[in-house]
């Protein structure tokens, strides 16, 4: 199969260019800084590393020598300005992720994922309102879904807070497209793995804390186990970020990223035990306390972005396991 | 026509009843605080009277004996659990309302539309978790229709930081209602008129600054003329409001209010100095940085209450706005 990656998104196009990660010592972001950085891009990282987000210093060892990285949050919001001040490309990952962090503490979810994008969007504005803006959302927005796949067209009913605020990020930016051209290109990832991932607790996905029992020889536990899942490696979101970002059709849009390979949790941590060759799972019940914001089955329709690009995930699921668990073996002690 | 008011939403009914009023000073607000207090319900009023908002104590002045008014800022969480302790019905009407505003200055509108609903559910939810909550949304959050007339099934998309954050609300009450059981129901209102709304400018509805116009002799500015829109009188409003808190199958529920009657622009104009009997208007072009958030013709079907209640507006357009001219007439100063 011929992808598109070539023209899209090849190492020259990104020659020279100023680039702002925020959240960039994060999962996606440090991987895309890594990236960009061998592609000769002049990257700059912020990271507030919140203990509790997914900033990990560990994550731009490959990249230190390339990558100027800023500590800063960007609830606040002067520092902001002077950094994004000739920036080509801003990619903003920066967020609260934690599903159950947004239930306990909604208004560190309000200020992070609300009340700080409104000041990015503001300063764009200000002092450089020809950027190019990649903005991280997620599947979570629509809920429990009414139909499989899931596509664009499909009714918003969030089923915690996280998921309003990102919903309403959302709207800012395609406010600010509309109104003031600011361009800008949504993403609705769906579960995303791969090397970097925060793999603590379950505050970005189930998936990490399952790669930390694996590793440490803990019984993986999956709760109900049935629920079918699709995944995208790191690297093929990473892909799809870099071919919308040089392909002005896609501002003013909104993409679902997902996969045509869909999985049970149960599944899937039989693959996992599979492929670290040992391992132990236990089956639960879905929790009572997180049953209401149980969205069951779900997957992704990605056709749109593919119509738009050609982009399609690449990666098989084994594959992209096997390669996450080969990096915590090695490198677990760096994520806890 | 029979209305089912004296059922549903009688004088006995309310005797009694502790009633707690968000942005009780306001123009919604008050006019609600006058009837319950009428009706014999233990009235608390909050209001921070921030002046660009709609809080004015002469609304309060006929019924000023029998409501208590607690000057405090929904935006400050500690100040209202005290309030809500044993409250029966909560009628959440403090916001900012105006769309301009929302987009000059969007954190304040952020911190009062949603980090203040916040604080508002996570309150209820801690020290008064079976109050019933009838809160106050707008037709702002659909945008631009795409049919006519506008239900409660038509997409969300709103032109403006306020429509934004007022959505967000929305789904904190249904979010909290879902999860935690805590009984609300919104209702998204159209245009509103009556005595006591605010005059001064444009920040509640322009119809004001008409009403202000024509009072003070100058010449109603009307901006195209053409568009169609629906109006509620604030009376039939607050019927509408008193009517679902009583009528346990509208919690959970989201209800649009408005008009069968329907009337553009240019015809309010002139119905206004008509009704005022003297009177001048200039038509002016849509000014051009607010042409992008002009919505076109809108009006609303409230067929879906109408259906679970039996509630229709019964007071004419002509009737109400007879009647506000006169209000203002004799009180203008007060709302200058």
């Amino acid at each position: 199969m011929t992808t598109p990656l070539a023209t899209h998104a090849g190492p020259e196009a990104w020659s020279g260019k100023q680039i702002l990660i925020t959240g960039g010592a994060g999962f996606i972001g440090s991987t895309l800084a890594t990236r960009l950085s061998q592609y000769g891009s002049k990257v700059t990282v912020i990271d507030s590393l919140v203990p509790e987000f997914g900033g990990n210093l560990f994550n731009l060892d490959a990249c230190a020598d390339q990558v100027r990285i800023n500590f800063s949050d960007i609830r606040e919001p002067f520092s902001l300005k002077p950094l994004l001040k000739n920036v080509d490309i801003l990619f903003n990952l920066a967020g609260q992720t934690s599903h159950m962090d947004s239930m306990t503490d909604p208004h560190t979810d309000l200020n992070i994922n609300c009340a700080a994008q409104l000041n990015l969007v503001e300063a764009c504005r200000s002092v450089n309102p020809d950027i190019r803006i990649i903005f991280a959302s997620t599947r979570q927005i629509y809920g429990r879904p009414e139909y499989l796949p899931v596509d664009e067209q499909h009714p918003i009913a969030p089923v915690d807070i996280n998921g309003i605020h990102k919903y309403a990020a959302e709207q800012y930016y395609q406010l600010y497209h509309n109104l003031y051209g600011i361009k800008s290109c949504i993403f609705r990832l769906t579960n995303t793995i791969g090397p970097r991932m925060r793999v603590k607790d379950a505050r970005q996905t189930f998936v990490g804390v399952w790669l930390r029992q694996l590793i440490e020889d803990v019984p993986i536990e999956v709760w109900g186990g049935n629920q079918l899942r699709d995944f995208n490696d790191v690297e093929d979101v990473v892909d799809a970020f870099l071919i919308a970002a040089l392909d002005d059709k896609c501002y003013g849009e909104i993409f679902n990223l997902g996969s045509h390979e869909k999985i049970s949790l149960l599944a899937l941590a039989k693959l996992m035990i599979q492929l670290n060759g040992a391992g132990e799972l236990v089956i639960r019940d879905y929790p009572q306390d997180r049953k209401k914001i149980d969205i069951g089955d779900y997957y992704s329709s990605y056709d749109k972005f593919s119509d738009f690009t050609g982009w399609t995930p690449t990666t098989p699921l084994e594959q992209t396991i096997e390669r996450t668990i080969g990096f915590y073996q090695e490198h677990l002690p760096a994520y806890l």
